[in-house]
């Protein structure tokens, strides 16, 4: 297949991805709506949501606009340095494009998600009071929806620039002008998800601890002020921030694996370069015929729907990845080498299992089938300290399977791509760039499953407020506890992702010092410099995660007071004779949510670059700068998906051992014990404590360890004397 | 000064040190022993941590046959591979030998720290009853007893070792021979850290958690049956534990430094490679002029004495340090290299600084004072769960400053390096080398600091168990909050320290591969196994710490088992007219500790085994276990050093955010509140949550770091094919 013939092949299916995408909007909009009180409820989350959606961007605009100044600035001031001349003429433009257009992209990715999802709410908790199925299927398409435009604009961004720029004949320079799209769309994602998580977590928690434990109401009260903040929380942090998330994972992942294309450019020519790009299209196919699969009895596990639509998503994803392999990844006729494509379909196989494996070990640790969230729950009968320290065991435990997971498959896809290339330079990372598109492949419809928690959270919500019947609450209350598995796994799914992407974001860092220096790049922890530029790597992820879980507290504080405030000054609201301002207890979150996410998304920006230029002007280490950084990276890398890993798990091994208490089979000397019991208390204070740690610095930490990446690939150039 | 002059003076100077150590435990001894029911309190006491010692050292002891067994065997059947041939006639013996005499060492010296110190408490006690400034002498004489032996018997071990083996004359192959003395310290201070750890915080949390909390009987009440097991607690794991912990160090240590000389014989001769041994021990004379300073008036803050003391101490190190550089580190007449000694001082003075920096940023998180603490209290207003949000942010936090003071420090150590030797190999390296013995110098002062923790603890104890008058307790309770202090600073001490010396025995284990190999050895992490080693050795941290943090638990729940059932079927006890059966609470815990120490232990200890063998025998990735080893080794120790800060710091920080609230200075809407406030629960709860991160999983991290560094030096010829 011609280079053309590929590009265009993509375009259509993003095209017809995206037509699919307003098909859904439009059949998931046209459903029936319920009755008007629900509406009312869904009105107000409407236009809390859009509100601080609005808000955030322009802050983040303004971040941007910044950010985009100082990229081309640093590039045109530099324009002579034979770094970036070598880049060819006009790449101070050309990068400086791509990021906006990646940060761009980014947000409508975010915005279109939620747009969705913050009216798919209503219409799942209107088709609950007729049918489970029915209301299965308009969660699970409203999800859809930002999948397959979250998959489909990263392609139309990467394949799009590729053709403007002229990449079909400039192979060796376009992918590294394009590389300001991944770090835009990581630039957005970070303050998305960090603005998103605090506001969704600050909400929570002042809704509960003044609202459950002050006042002594139940949760999704509606005399409770905050509870419409709460209800707007899930969208904007779960519905925009985690779709920019994997925005720029899968864009970011696209431009690696074209970098990488291009050094085996010898090898596999254009083919190489254009193969990430079709895999990625076919699993939008996959994708679209998995969602339209979906469907359950009325008497069936929804979480069993959802299972048999990513079988069939995976099986026919790698159907088109084998397509593509074969296609493309032919070596060129006077490439002079032999290569071995069963192996690098098996990478590709490599990294569809891991997925697999991170879904079943989140499966293990969060769930209380099993015995770790067990173990939280025993240790809640003797009170909130051991049930603490019990989840913080459980916590760090568990990051030595999904390590050993992640090991294995570096590992064997690394020995695969030597066995299909032999000992070419780069071969085995090849490998590891195959299987990082494996896992990737069926991406959008991960994100669909991500999506439907928060719509049927919200909808569990509605039916909560508006005071529906109890057979109809059972119904959202069973598609609420599906859509909580879906949200852990994907936090999974993702952290899997971004640890096997990282190593290909590196290898196309370390491709571009090569190019630019000619000199074969080794990150050598042995030299002082580097070692740390490592150890300070992998304080950043400690510190920014202190600062991401302490902004919550603080946004918390001022919800508190509010929340107090409004109880304190109208009597009526708690007698239900009046009703509370949600809107400012909304406008309040959003303010105290922007004000937080600054400092610790600047400084997980400015630190690799502080990094880069501070080690590049010491005097006795010239040229050491961009190894230094590099050494942040990887570093910064292992312990941001640990980190991430304690959060996200521990996170949710806590919510389930309270869930795991209230659920009627927990028993003390024999007893079943159930909410208002010791037991319940003590678990009660590891839920919260597990809320900042699994819905804010977990997910902002995935985005962490991708900026990295990004942000060094961009300023690369610059860090080399 | 000839080398043989050197040992001399070093051996003369480690047993003057241990004559005056013995005169000090002799003086401490023979002091004044208050009442008799004081007496039977510390006699108890004293059963109970003998016990614990013996048949710990019985179950360490078996370990350490198998573990020396297995190194024997290692060697003794490799002895004809060149790598090991290459080191001379009769390694096995000579490596093996090393190890056993390291164990044996490092549990003697635990022991004589431990020994003096249950000896101490009661005549601390005693003097207390008539003056504060006896009581404090006893308490630090008491202290540097375990200070000085530690100190010196690790002198008197390398040393001897070196003499022995014939080092004066086989420079070469020496230092390689002897670095089974740093793995055979380490695997005892492992055990020994672990069991301590789990033992004193098991019994610790037991007994609140049923005396405290079940029964609501104050701390250390007689009737409460774990109250000896409690006090006995103190002693294994801070005196017994941190003894071995510190002995590994300069062990392990001094063992790195002479390896480092050996690679710079061609500039310095000999003289480079005993410098070590004679920097630590002017450092020991150092410690025996500051000790006897040590006084206070009876109404001074004993702190500040004991801060005389060490600036005392430092200065005479500083002025010894000095002259052992001139007197040694003079370039051989034949190198044809200048040397600028003044910059290796410099660098040892850079060493110096850290330690006093570490100190400060100890304090500054762990002390009421200051702002982090203060926080942690008023978040304990909205309750446990913000409490330990709150906790858990200042220990992420806190890792900040510490990494950019060691930095700095590594940074500007190895400027010094490069600016004294100019750019010869190992320049640098060698400057990072010198701050690691600067700051190590006034080692045996720390400790002696450290020690002075648990007698001051145990002393208060037997005052307040024995129903002393309100006045001594006044001054006990003094003495133990200073304790309480000096115990913190030890282990921020420490965990510099250890970050400090990883890079030395980073390069010690680097220059023996290349010595082996005769390649220039690189830890490249750009290469896929490296990099999973890398990522074993972070993960090796977390999971090790979820372990020692379980064992706790598990070993606690035994304990509360155990309190119960005395309460229950001997009901006199809470009257007051049956005395409860200490001795079995003792036994019980020390069984329990003992047997959750091993999996953790085993766990550290066999990791870095199965990579190296692993990484080497996996048929495409030949020689590269030792590569992979030393990732695993450098990205474990990184994370070392942030998790260890995080469970010191934060433990230190609840512990005192809840003594804040106690002291009469905490205000809620205004009115000071204290004890039995809704705020002190919540602080209570985040104080037992830091219990075993601060005395369990924190201290044992030290010593994991370190032993990771002595295992992989003695079994690096093992690893390379």
């Amino acid at each position: 297949m011609g280079v053309e013939a590929v590009l265009a092949v993509v375009l259509a299916i993003s095209l017809l991805s995206l037509a699919v995408a307003f098909f859904l909007a439009r059949q998931v909009l046209a459903a029936d709506r319920g009755k008007p009180e629900m509406e009312a409820i869904a009105a107000a989350i409407r236009e809390g949501a859009e509100a601080f959606l609005s808000r955030q961007y322009r802050t983040i605009g303004g971040l941007s606009v910044v950010a985009a100044a100082v990229i081309f600035g640093f590039y045109y001031l530099n324009r002579s340095v034979p770094n970036i001349a070598e880049m060819g003429r006009g790449t101070a433009v050309k990068v400086t494009l791509s990021f906006v257009v990646g940060a761009l992209c980014s947000a409508i990715a975010g915005y279109i998600g939620m747009f969705v999802s913050i009216r798919a709410n209503l219409r799942t908790a209107a088709a609950a009071m007729t049918s489970l199925n029915k209301a299965l299927q308009i969660a699970i398409r409203g999800g859809a929806v930002s999948g397959l435009t979250v998959v489909s604009m990263s392609l139309l961004g990467v394949g799009g620039l590729f053709y403007l720029f002229g990449g079909a004949h400039d192979y060796e320079h376009v992918p590294l002008q394009i590389v300001g799209f991944g770090f835009g769309a990581s630039f957005v994602a970070l303050f998305a998800q960090l603005g998103g998580g605090i506001y969704t977590k600050a909400a929570d928690v002042g809704a509960d601890l003044v609202g459950k434990v002050e006042a002594g109401i139940p949760e999704d009260d509606p005399r409770n002020p905050a509870v419409i903040a709460d209800l707007v929380g899930d969208n904007v942090g779960d519905c925009a921030g985690r779709g920019a998330d994997l925005f720029e994972s899968t864009a970011a992942e696209n431009v690696g694996a074209m970098i990488l294309g291009v050094a085996l450019y010898p090898v596999f020519g254009m083919g190489g370069i254009v193969f990430p790009l079709l895999a990625r299209a076919f699993g939008l196919i996959a994708t679209i015929v998995g969602v339209f699969t979906v469907h359950c009895r009325e008497d069936e596990d929804p979480m069993n729907a959802l299972n048999r639509g990513y079988l069939v998503t995976t099986v026919i994803a790698m159907a088109g990845f084998a397509a593509a392999v074969f296609l493309l990844l032919r070596p060129a006729p006077d490439a002079g080498v032999e290569v071995h494509r069963g192996y690098l379909l098996f990478a590709g196989i490599i990294g569809i299992l891991t997925a697999y494996a991170f879904v079943w070990i989140t499966q293990y640790y969060t769930e209380y089938r099993y015995r770790p969230v067990r173990s939280i729950a025993e240790a809640s009968k003797t009170g909130p300290a051991t049930n603490i320290i019990s989840g913080l065991a459980v916590g760090f435990e568990c990051t030595g399977l999904p390590v050993l997971v992640i090991s294995a498959a570096l590992m064997g896809a690394y020995w695969c791509g030597k066995q299909a290339l032999g000992d070419m330079t780069g071969a085995g990372l090849y490998g590891t760039a195959i299987a990082t598109m494996g896992m990737l492949a069926p991406c959008a419809y991960i994100l669909a499953m991500d999506t439907f928690g928060p719509i049927t959270d919200n909808a569990g919500g509605i039916i909560e407020m508006s005071k529906q019947p109890e057979e109809i609450r059972h119904k959202t209350d069973r598609l609420d506890s599906v859509g909580n598995t879906t949200k852990a796994l994907t936090k999974g799914y993702a952290i899997g992702s971004a640890a096997l992407a990282a190593f290909l974001l590196f290898s196309a860092y370390l491709g571009e010092v090569t190019k630019i220096t000619g000199l074969k790049m080794a990150v050598d922890l042995t030299r002082v410099p580097v070692f740390v530029g490592g150890l300070l790597g992998a304080t950043l992820v400690f510190v920014f995660s202190a600062l991401a879980i302490k902004a919550v507290g603080k946004a918390a504080q001022v919800v508190i007071a509010e929340v107090r405030r409004q109880f304190r000054e109208n009597p009526g609201i708690m007698k239900g004779t009046a009703k509370p301002d949600y809107a400012r207890c909304v406008d309040i979150v959003t303010a105290a949510a922007l004000r937080e996410m600054v400092v610790p998304g600047l400084l997980a920006v400015l630190t690799p670059v502080a990094v880069g230029f501070g080690f590049r002007f010491l005097s006795p280490y010239g040229q050491i700068g961009a190894e230094s950084v590099a050494a942040l990276l990887m570093v910064g890398t292992i312990a941001g998906i640990l980190m991430a890993t304690v959060m996200n798990n521990g996170g949710g091994a806590w919510d389930n051992a309270k869930k795991y208490i209230e659920s009627g089979e927990f028993k003390v000397d024999g007893q079943v014990v159930g909410k208002r019991s010791e037991a319940h208390k003590a678990a009660v204070v590891g839920d919260t404590v597990g809320d900042p740690f699994k819905d804010t610095a977990g997910p902002s930490l995935h985005v962490l360890i991708k900026l990295l990446s990004t942000i060094t690939l961009v300023l690369a150039p610059l860090f080399i004397r």
